[in-house]
């Protein structure tokens, strides 16, 4: 019987431990991948040093790609859009699987529904270890919205599809329509980035992306931005926006966003997905000013076909591959997450199945 | 030349001073109207106690039913259903007139629109004084949405439609619909009852209330609330609401709402109308639980009309009549602001046409 490698995370602080499991036979409704690519999420991080919680011993990594070893006999064969599955074809997954007949998947909210399970932050168990993008083969669970890829987009980027990329296609979901729009976009990491890529693509005019790092506020032009703001330098905003994107979710950039909308604009908040202050909303300017503010965590099953859509269309117009900087072999995912939290590129890679 | 009457406001703390002036010749697009009744809302009370500032002189009132008077010669002699208007038509209109064709009139929020005008909010001068309640007669400008009503709805009830009802109206809108819905409504007002009525109406399962007064609280059982919450006693509040609709402005009760809220819950906000405190919005559930918060100010066109069919099809099925609980004559105005100060109903009417 084949064996899986699995690099397993047993708190923060604690080394990363290689082990070999066998791979299992698989239940009705799963797909056996052979995991291709992870990229370390910005949320990977926050649980390696400590500052998120995870039941352990768990296998980190959720930005996977990967391309199909087996199916359970009775599988239908097909992906979430309806084409044919077979072995060997390259795919992406929903970080999540839940039951997509429940009341929150038929209301548009599959990633908070009934049976959630999340890839990348789940125990790892004696029958169940083969959920995580650090480890050479994933069992994806009846309820995960798979999607086969192009064989064209380069696995550093086709990686990033299910979390970041999906992601912020709920946000531009949020957004409504981005044609002739000004937005601002606070947080310039890869959601930031592909954020500007997207509200370009979808016709915004002005694409103002806000970060401390000017660095990071220089890439953004690859990916579309034409106004540039300095965060510690006391930037004059403007106060014409239509929409503002938090994806750092920092509350002085919330609050920033909020004094920076027009009348009936619209806040979209991604980033805020850690413990932090309150944000302090002026309530009267709200109101006054017709304003929505809107929360997203993960996405929806149309989201994530809008992501894999945006990347196919898009993956050579912006410089994607360029935005993971550094490449590791699973091996040394220890050396992947040291590089990443000393020297903060937008994302590192791991290689998994092919020889660096 | 006939004469109108017009109660004047040079500021709080001041008598109110009646005056008469000449009933002027009509410009185009204009419409003279008699009016009948206006009811007292709670920001014409702000003004009258110095807590919001208005240009004056003006004339107060802004929650006002008439009869139409005259045309001018050109005028197209229809309301905004399209319904042939004729001298002695009762009518209700817009709180504010402003360009339709403008871009904002366009996308829904003509209450913002270029050319904005206020009824009830404006200076008066030697050639425009007839655009308040308390007042004898108004003239109606071009960009006024003007609707007619059915003489069987009672006139303190009619007065309420182009202010309290209407902006619930752009609530409800902004919810969606509340057919099976739970919703909490902060704060048992105008607008917080006929909130009530209008979720009840829309096929809400549960309407919770919540307010500092337990009269206000009672009396919103025959609304349609069906769950009370009075605030001074550390209610334990349901975590469940589908919609949270704010009227009362405080940030303790829009932050209850916030709490509320289940997955994918949404809070509108429509009481935030006065300077305080900020709202300490926690962003980490904002987005873990999908949630929206909405400002509304005013309402749109589509909300006007849908205010008046609620009326018409709701105005004996609720007690809306009893809410005003005290009438004055025109002459009587400062009593009647005396009393809404000193008793706190929830509206005093002025009676401007008929004997009392």
């Amino acid at each position: 019987m084949d064996k899986a490698t699995l690099i397993v995370f047993n708190g923060a602080g604690k080394a990363l431990e290689e082990i070999k499991t066998d791979i299992p036979d698989l239940n009705p409704g799963e797909i056996l991948v052979k995991n291709l690519y992870t990229t370390i999420c910005g949320s990977d991080l926050h649980t390696y040093c400590g500052l998120r919680q995870e039941t352990v011993p768990t296998v980190l990594g959720h930005e996977i790609v990967g391309e199909i070893a087996g199916f359970h006999p009775g599988h239908t064969r097909k992906d979430y859009a309806g084409t044919v599955l077979e072995i060997g074809d390259r795919v992406t997954w929903s970080i999540f699987a839940s039951d997509a007949d429940s009341v929150k998947a038929k209301a548009g909210m599959p990633q908070k529904a009934e049976g959630l399970f999340k890839y990348g932050h789940a125990q790892v168990t004696a029958t169940d270890a083969l959920h995580g993008g650090l480890s050479t083969h994933c069992v994806l669970k009846p309820g995960t919205t798979v999607l086969k890829l192009s064989k064209k987009i380069p696995l550093k980027v086709a990686a990033t599809i299910n979390c970041a990329v999906a992601t912020v296609a709920g946000a531009v979901r949020l957004s409504g329509s981005l044609q002739g729009k000004k937005v601002l976009i606070s947080g310039v990491g890869l959601l930031g980035l592909v954020c500007a890529a997207m509200c370009s693509a979808d016709g915004a005019t002005e694409i103002h992306v806000a970060d401390l790092n000017s660095d990071r506020l220089k890439l953004a032009e690859s990916f579309g931005a034409n106004v540039q703001h300095l965060l510690n330098q006391n930037p004059v905003l403007p106060t014409n926006i239509d929409v503002a994107f938090d994806m750092s979710g920092s509350p002085d950039a919330m609050e920033m966003g909020l004094e920076a909308l027009t009348v009936g604009g619209i806040a979209v908040w991604v980033g805020a997905v850690f413990k932090t202050r309150s944000v302090a909303v002026n309530a009267e300017q709200v109101v006054r000013k017709l304003n929505t503010i809107k929360g997203l965590h993960n996405y929806n099953y149309d989201d994530f076909l809008q992501a894999v859509k945006f990347i196919e269309t898009n993956y050579l117009k912006f410089p994607f591959e360029e935005l993971v900087s550094a490449e590791f072999a699973l091996e040394d995912a220890e050396s992947a997450f040291n590089f990443a939290v000393a020297d903060k590129p937008v994302r590192v890679g791991v290689n998994i199945a092919h020889d660096l």
